[in-house]
């Protein structure tokens, strides 16, 4: 538990030598490997690690500022892109949310058990409605309302990140769509949860064409926010069977949970640093 | 095991005083009823229910005839579209394949197993590759052939469903696209297995596509046929996780299992007569 | 929504013209029947019947005590065991918990969006930790501490009940083995949420022992508290899957969401009238 | 595809620099991840280790012994305990039945489709039921029936294990308990599966058991077989959702299917070498 442990995250061209190179340089500092995963995708010829690692002896590096220095030339070499952090360090998030609590619920009591890999920084809004529910955590809450200049509440969205110093935003049921030029900023940087198995259901009220089509089981997808709606990089999906009783009312109570659940695990794995964007894909270690 | 039971099916405008009037023809005749399930679309209007039951006592009718004819007073009164049976009658199918095994090895294994609730009555192909399998069951298997003249070979399977005396045509990972006059004719007789959740990935190779969004469950569909392609009522569906490793090979592979499973859960309701018709839709009671 | 509709639930022996008799009185006062689900238990010769109905006409009595006094000739006629009351009123429940907050935060949330089919009427634990959350949700806390005399600690837990005038209580991760008498005066009306899926690792500290037995799945379960340890009938199970990866700590915090799902499932059937008790088992209809 | 790969597999007692001197091992040799999983048990103190490699270069060992050659250095000095073997070479397994032919099939039709990744070898019965099936398969089929003399079968089950060369032997629902010498002879070489989910219903005829019990889940579980019943490392489970309806037939029914699917998946994993025993445990990469 109190044992230090450090995370190297990595992506580069794949070829002969990178994991050979990366476990020679922590074997030579006494680096101790915890977990290591790794994937090379043949198609687009890119690279993924992701090792998890200790002190194993008196070579090892005195801090991680040291750790760092010492990387940076095998880094360097490989023209790795890369990332290497304190475990314990856990990444900041802006949480985005409108008026239905279930998502930012249930995150924030992850939080206040402890369970989270996240720090949620704060809670902003365009309604008043979940203040409570934020303040009672802790969380800062800001409403941000959105007029006619939509440009100025997402300026003031980012305000918020850029003041938080988060890395996240993370779109917990926020009904509004992001202006394109504003999920571009954020590429790779925001995270949202759509109530369909998509690419089904693309776009608005997904419960309301499941009812519709007949479908025998609803979903939810967390996924990158990209300038092109609902057609990011899926980071987790996940479903729940029905049968032909079930109203619309039904689905969106029963979809209420799945997408809790499923955006509660895209949180974490991004926490844990456990994503990579792959060309319009994600890589997820487990 | 032995003693007989017979299953009525029916659907009709809802209104007061169809279950009553349904029992109460039972009751007044000794039926005892083993299950019993209903359904009132509110949307449509339409009541849909289905009873297994056995006789109960000496005012039983004697025989199935009999038992029809004594019902046909009640089902006329409530404008019923209905349908009596005994339980122990399989409805008969057709299964039309390719070359892919996998749907119709699970579904003989099944009906040599006695675990079928339909009778295969006859194999139709494109192909001639399945014919020592369907042959080694003791099923009869009909070569036929896809030449130019695409209406020819749609007779002949017409044909072979005639002369079988089946009630239905099922499509077991059958690689043809019915013509929209034959879907016609066959409509709400025909089942269909898709190799995706539809709606997603509607149209060919969605595995291919399914691979290229970077979905993180892959799936499958049964469903009646219609004119309009992929968009008729679903039946069943079922999912199986994968993640960033599955090649579209491996797809292809996990999801034969998951294809081989919702056809046959499919199948399996049919010959129960647990699946309705609902405007686009379908009701399939458990 | 605001149109009133009745809940009546009965079980009885099984024999021939029980719904008959049922819908038929229905079908005399113009009930409109909006769903009904039965089982007829063949070993048990037990049957149960579930319906929810509305007025579908002048003849519909005109209250609900109307309503069961004209019910009561048929019901003491079938000798019925059975209650009929309006949809919209949701047993009253209290929650024992101690220290672990998921299952009553989650509970406390659905309440809060009106998702909850039950009304929490109070909360009581062997702990004051969980007093915030439940008061900040506007529910009465009682904290009842475990000492030398555990027999007047469960007379205080059921003053409460008995003030409350509930009709359930929802062990929610209360983590008191209740006294063999205690057990028995609540039979049928005590809900425990158990973190295994039973009959796999009864007793204390599951996920140790899943763990140390290497299993691929770790499950919870609802079940009716008896007298007899972990053995009480079964309400809802569900499962999640595993690897060699997870850690004890991995498990325990897995299993929460397990946890609470399943428990809120039970309690959302109970409220809904849609459990039975069958002798050591449970019908539950959907 | 027709490119050669090789899979190493290891496990020895965790320490600081076995991932860099494997990598470095075969970086110095040319040699290209394609894949690496490992995993480090902090209890148990032990690593373990798969690697899928193909050549990368020009300094590549020209064949197999001479890859191994090459490698028994690196492992001497690591004290591993390992196999190398190119990809393509399947482990040979012998499949053990009694009459239910749900398993066998299942394994015979992926064989077919060149989707198992063993080589059935010859398939032993105490029955002559399943001949046919085997032999339309073209796999051998040796009847040993089991008479006074429990021994002499065993010993005939593993002459055709010896003759075949066979590295496994499978029991796909073979209903004969082995001796416990037997047992001890094939010690992680001898795979089950057990019609529950272990360690619920252990035993015999679980799913009567299961009805009984009341429970909402109905499980399958393979594990490798040691002298203590149905105590041995479990390799895979899953799980299937049913009601108070299921009587013990539906069950049986039901329960075909996950067993089919839960005993595939460990085969296939056995033949990936994907599975290793670690102190009663498993670990199994994906």
């Amino acid at each position: 538990m109190s044992e230090p442990s450090w995370i190297l995250t990595l992506t580069c061209d794949d070829r002969v030598g990178i994991v050979g190179a990366i476990a020679g340089f922590l074997a030579s500092r006494d680096g101790f490997i915890l977990d290591s995963q790794q994937y090379a995708d043949l198609e687009t010829g890119r690279f993924f690690m992701r090792v998890v690692f200790k002190s194993g002896g008196r070579r090892f590096p005195p801090d991680t500022p040291a750790l760092i220095a010492a990387f940076e030339g095998v880094a360097t070499l490989l023209q790795l892109d890369w990332s290497l952090t304190e475990a314990s360090v856990r990444p900041r998030v802006v949480v985005a949310v409108s008026k239905g609590s279930h998502c930012l619920n249930d995150l924030l009591h992850r939080r206040q058990t402890r369970a989270l890999s996240v720090e949620i920084a704060a809670v902003v809004s365009n309604h008043e409605s979940l203040r409570a529910l934020a303040e009672w955590h802790g969380v800062p809450f800001h409403h941000l309302p959105v007029s006619d200049d939509r440009e100025a509440q997402e300026r003031a969205i980012e305000a918020v990140i850029a003041e938080t110093d988060a890395q996240y935003l993370v779109l917990a049921r926020y009904m509004q769509i992001l202006s394109p030029d504003f999920a571009r900023r954020l590429e790779g940087r925001c995270i949202n949860i759509h109530h369909s198995f998509l690419p089904g259901f693309k776009g608005a009220k997904p419960y309301h064409r499941a009812h519709a089509r007949g479908v025998k089981l609803i979903g939810a997808t967390a996924h990158f926010v990209t300038g092109d709606l609902d057609e990011g990089p899926i980071i987790e999906q996940a479903v729940e069977r029905i049968d032909h009783r079930a109203s619309i009312d039904d689905m969106i109570r029963i979809g209420r949970d799945i997408e809790a659940q499923v955006l509660a695990r895209a949180v974490e794995a991004i926490g844990e640093r456990r994503v990579f964007l792959n060309d319009g894909k994600t890589v997820v270690f487990r």
